[in-house]
């Protein structure tokens, strides 16, 4: 069975040389790369996907058609009203939704041994949704993965359902919920050399 | 390393005396008995615990304190405007918030390759959220769950932040939400005797 990655240390060294790519074009979250970095500094780990949380205001065509959804706004930050309205404005057509989604990584493990470690120690530090997301002889993939999340329909067709004031409310508590997971992060970045 | 759970079988004892004992108190979501039958007849499998999905209304004292949050309303199945709205009406204080959550399933398994096929179908049967959630020698847990979600603010305080119209618009969006889930997990029951 499954208890160690055939080919880690090439897989590490091609998902390495993915992220540096990554890295120079500036697609990765700026505040997540420390993390990152310290996670891949580790013999028995390595990084494959990240997102240090967002909140987004999206369309999508039809319910649940994820394919064909577009962000009308994105940050990986905390949000001011005035941007989130501003995106609100290019809305024509389809469901429109305020989203917030927490952080996630997407790390591999060289044993499951690690990965068991490693999930533990995310779980222990407030990202309770963590879990080990797929495991075969080629991958042993641990999702670390946090609660904070928002899913508010605003409107739909080019008409809006709610008033700026409402928005102006889910702003506020999406923010708290991006000050909470960055928190997260941080005890993350702090603990995970102990593995 | 844990690639078979010690003592399955007095543990699957175990969870079915406590599965008969939640039937006769009527605990168990009547719609997902079927599936959970399904499922403690393979000799690999047992599960520990479950929800169908639902939709409610919850107020919560503080933000995130999910510990001394209180349904107001909470049901396993389509609802109609009107029985949100009574539920609404019972808030006075904290924040008030209209939710969905998609089905659960935790399932013990008596080796990491069966708890790898189990996560394997229900992916493949539109469990995307599905995973391992924990593993030691004294448990192999799979997690099934999908990927329908609402997280809707309507208001804080005994204050209403959004109109009647907006709470239908939200009802028939949930509504969709649960015929989805309820689809997959008619699916599951149907393929899961494949195992």
């Amino acid at each position: 069975m499954f208890l160690f990655t055939k080919n880690f240390d090439e897989q590490k060294a091609r998902a390495m040389a993915g992220l540096r790519k990554a890295l120079e074009e500036g697609k990765v979250d700026e505040d997540i790369i420390p993390l990152l970095e310290k996670i891949n500094s580790l013999e028995n780990y390595f990084t494959t996907s990240s997102c240090s949380g967002r909140i987004s205001v999206m369309e999508m065509p039809e319910f649940g058609d994820k394919v064909n959804a577009a962000w009308l706004g994105k940050w990986h930050r905390e949000v001011e009203l005035g941007e989130v309205l501003e995106a609100i404005k290019k809305h024509s057509s389809g469901q429109l939704w305020f989203l917030v989604r927490s952080p996630i990584l997407h790390v591999g493990a060289r044993t499951m041994e690690g990965a068991v470690k490693l999930l533990n120690l995310a779980i222990g530090l407030g990202f309770k949704y963590s879990n080990i997301k797929s495991v075969s002889h080629k991958k042993l993939l641990v999702e670390i993965r946090s609660t904070e999340r928002m899913d508010v329909p605003l409107g739909a067709d080019g008409e809006l359902w709610v008033s700026e004031d409402y928005i102006e409310r889910i702003v506020d508590i999406a923010n708290e919920q991006v000050r909470r997971f960055k928190g997260k992060l941080k005890r993350l970045e702090e603990e995970v050399e102990k593995l």
